[in-house]
């Protein structure tokens, strides 16, 4: 599985502020970069953090890469996946819609009325980990589900459980032309953090996108 | 007088761990470029965060650059300038040493005894401030004393101070390869963050420089 992380960061590293909501950072190139990024892949992920924030529908925006994926016997859009240890993905999420198919990762200590609340609303429900996802198995399961290429748009808590794991081949990250600030703002890696030994990347390419830069890294 | 704010930060915006030791994010490219910038400033600014992390003298480390800047008249080194609204500076700080002027930016409200053991141990007090500096005024008498070009070098609380009052002329910041990650971990712009209306930045030039990219913005 080749795991790709892409995310839109103020030139401070926030992916929003500090009352979470949604800022626009970048702008219509990166933007369609993204659609593009996301018809390319098997499977969009985030945290439930993010469903919560923002009620993502993680689907591809061009009807004509929509097509394009159909015409090679695809479905339409993407699978959609959310990694939520805490079993807060609400019912009526926008993911849960019938445009996808969606993964739901819980963890084992997940309860059964959520489950069947999940599969209810359409998820397919994937538990591993004692009381929190374990992603390097929940990913290997989606590989199995055929998942061969991974967009994670996070938000941090997510990107930085999947850093520290490992499970991460390849960094986007579009920096934007805003301070946003915040202590408590979310930035492009949470969790606890690294703090003897550092994932290392090397940096694949440097390009001008709307107004600001685009930075792709492998780890 | 202009501001310029500059720092490495991690691919994910981070300063340093959550345990804020320092960390070598860039190399000695842009150590260069640093220390250049310090000789070409009047003065070179820290929050009293970075004197407790890293203990810092700020001095110029090309003894060429420093001879340039006497033979023009001036001190070989910069002057130094602490923003401590908490009267935290230790009295063997680096920075109080007598190898340039160091001011130290206090409020009203800071003790007569902490004052004078400041003077004491050779610096420049400036009050301003009910409670906390108020940077505004604290750099307008900067510019009394003769700083017309000031380098800004962290943390993340003065550099949020600093966009928050609108003091910031120029950000240049070298992204690292590495992720820190840690939601308590600071980043390159803490503070309480802006909710609504966010700091507008142009992007000026982008430019490889050892293994990351240095990023340079006007606001």
């Amino acid at each position: 599985m080749h795991v790709v992380v892409n995310a839109a960061m103020s030139a401070d590293g926030k992916l929003s502020s500090r009352r979470r909501e949604q800022i626009a950072i970048s702008g219509a190139d990166d933007f369609d970069r993204v659609d593009r990024l996301r018809a390319d892949s098997d499977a969009v992920m985030v945290g439930v953090g993010t469903v919560l924030a923002d009620d993502p529908s993680l689907t591809v925006d061009d009807p004509d890469r929509q097509a394009a994926r159909t015409s090679e016997g695809k479905p339409a859009n993407p699978a959609r996946v959310v990694a939520d240890s805490r079993v807060r993905t609400p019912p009526d999420a926008r993911l849960l819609d019938d445009q996808a198919a969606t993964y739901l990762l819980v963890s084992e200590a997940a309860p059964t009325d959520f489950i069947e609340e999940m599969e209810e609303a359409g998820a397919y429900v994937i538990a591993t980990g004692e009381d929190r996802v374990d992603l390097t198995t929940a990913l290997a399961k989606l590989e199995g589900e055929g998942v061969d290429q991974l967009m994670v748009e996070g938000g941090g808590e997510l990107i930085a459980g999947l850093f520290a794991e490992g499970l991460v081949d390849e960094l986007s990250v579009f920096v934007g032309p805003t301070i946003i600030g915040g202590r408590d703002a979310p930035t492009l890696a949470d969790g606890d953090g690294f703090v003897e030994e550092f994932p290392a990347l090397t940096l694949q390419s440097v390009e001008r996108v709307d107004d600001g830069v685009l930075l792709r890294w492998t780890v």
